[in-house]
Formats: structure tokens, sequence, C-alpha cells
């Protein structure tokens, strides 16, 4: 299973692809790329929105995703700032869909408790975390890009529970 | 000129198409299309913006439109619609831009200013100066595809008043 996490942002928007290989004694989460996509601010918004559309669908064919997982948001600053990053979600969703990839939405709380275990761990723990589950030296950067792959990681996570409960 | 309107939501999304005539002794509003993209609620979102983006693509290439006119939201009931019409707004924005249109934004006051003359007008008024303006017997249905034209009207109102403005 590959899955293309996706972190939505009006500034960065970060990505991450995680892959479970079951070849060895133990499951193993392999990282297989990060990275975020930075939007140009003089940019106008139909112009950004195409960026990150072009730059995702493109990302998810070349890693070969398998599922795409993005986060939930119920609560933002203020509507104005709601709408705006409801503008690059609705591209990444759209993204996912025309790569005709499932999209598994997450909560923030889902996500932190799946990777650190605790559901209001600050940023910096997430990001530690992520770092030590895919074994890597430091957390990716900037950290979208962490925050992309701890949200893919939570799918494996809640994908394994699932089979784990229907397998009972 | 032909304009392309765009009412955004997460129901609806009205669309409209208005022509300007300019071969006559006076200047007249043509109206050429209009309706309104119903989402089913039973999809899940990636697919109704997926909705939302080919069907939007589509009619902009069929009807052969110049710009994309689109209302500008600066406030919304909280910040979970605000998002949700975000999303719908991004895959609007970004049909425009795949088809190489230039996105036109307008805030409702101006859009009601520019139809009724008052930008805080009923939506009935609305309705009823679009039928007016567009010479129609009654206003288009659903609502959404009033306000749409009324979109695509206030662009061609505002870039003619640009247009006299520059030849001074």
């Amino acid at each position: 299973m590959r899955v293309f996490g996706i972190d939505c942002g009006t500034e960065y928007t970060g990505w991450g692809v995680v892959e479970v290989d079951d070849s060895g004694n133990r499951q193993r989460l392999v990282p297989i790329a990060a990275g975020a996509i930075k939007l140009n601010k003089k940019d106008k918004t139909p112009e950004r929105l195409q960026q990150v559309y072009v730059d995702l669908t493109g990302l998810m064919l070349a890693y070969e995703a398998g599922i795409v997982a993005i986060e939930d948001v119920f609560f933002a600053a203020n509507a104005k700032s709601a709408l705006k990053l409801g503008q690059v979600r609705g591209v990444a969703m759209l993204a996912a869909a025309s790569c005709g990839l499932h999209v598994a939405e997450y909560a923030p709380l889902s996500i932190k408790s799946a990777v650190v275990g605790y559901g209001l761990a600050a940023k910096e723990q997430v990001q530690f975390m992520v770092a030590r589950l895919l074994d890597l030296e430091k957390a990716p950067e900037p950290a979208d890009a962490a925050d992309a792959l701890a949200i893919a990681i939570c799918h494996i996570h809640t994908a394994q529970t699932l089979l784990l409960q229907g397998g009972r």
C-alpha cells in the first residue's frame, strides 16, 4: 500500500508518500518521497490553484499512489481563511479524483493520536515522531512535508486497525 | 464580449452566459444560456468537485466564454461552511484557468449595485432586474442561475465603465 498524504495550505501545500513493507519479520513504514508546493504570492488565485492541481496530479502519478489521505479541517482562524484553505483543499481532492484515487479524510486529533499517541501533541512532537517512525535522521523540511507524511502514516495505522478488527 | 458568470454553492452552482450586442443603435445584453449544476448529496466530496469541474469546463468551452466572472465571498455563516464553499470556488477558478480564461471577482455589494443600483437589494429584486435587463419574461430558475447571470452582467457593466474612464 502506497499512501499519498496531503497537508493543504494557502502558502505551502505539503505532500508525502509512505509505503508499507511487509517483506521482513516486522511490518515497516518506508518513506518514498516528500516535499511542499510553494505558491507564488505574485500569481493570481486561479494560477496558484492550477499549480497545486498540476503538481499534485503529476506527483500522484509519478509515485504511483494507491490512495490519498488528507486532513479534515473543522475550524479555522476565520471564515475568510477557511474559504482560502477550502479552495486549495477542493483542488487537492479534485486532483485525487482525476487520478482515480479514493480520498480518506482524518481529523487533526486522529492524525496526532496515530503518530504521537496523543491528540493534543505539539507540532514539534509530530515532526519528531514522523522522523522516528520512518527511520529518518531528522524530520523532512519544510514542516508541511512532515505533516503530509504524518497524515499518510495516520491512514496506514487506521487501515491496519480496521483490517485487524475485520479479521477477528 | 461573452461573459461566463458563476455563482458557487455547495448544493447548486449556478452559471450563466451573457453577451454584449453592439450591432444596433443601442448596446444590448443578450442572454445566451443559464443553468445550475446540482450536486448529488450521496456522492463523496471529491466526486462532487469533479462533477463541478467537468461540467464547468465543458460549458465554458461549449459557449465559447471569453472571460469568467465570479462572486468574491468575504463572509460566511461559519468557518466550516466557508471551507466547503471554498472547495467549490477553488475548483471553479481552476476550471477557468484550465480553459485559459481570466477570472474577474466581484463583491456581492458590487453585483447588487450593478444590477439593481442598490448594494443591499433583496434576492428577489436581483432576479427581477436580471429578467428585465436581459429582456426575459421571468427570471431563470433556479435562483442560482439568475444569480450567475447577475454576476456576468456586473462584469459587463464594470468593464464598460472602465472602458469609458480609459477613453476620457
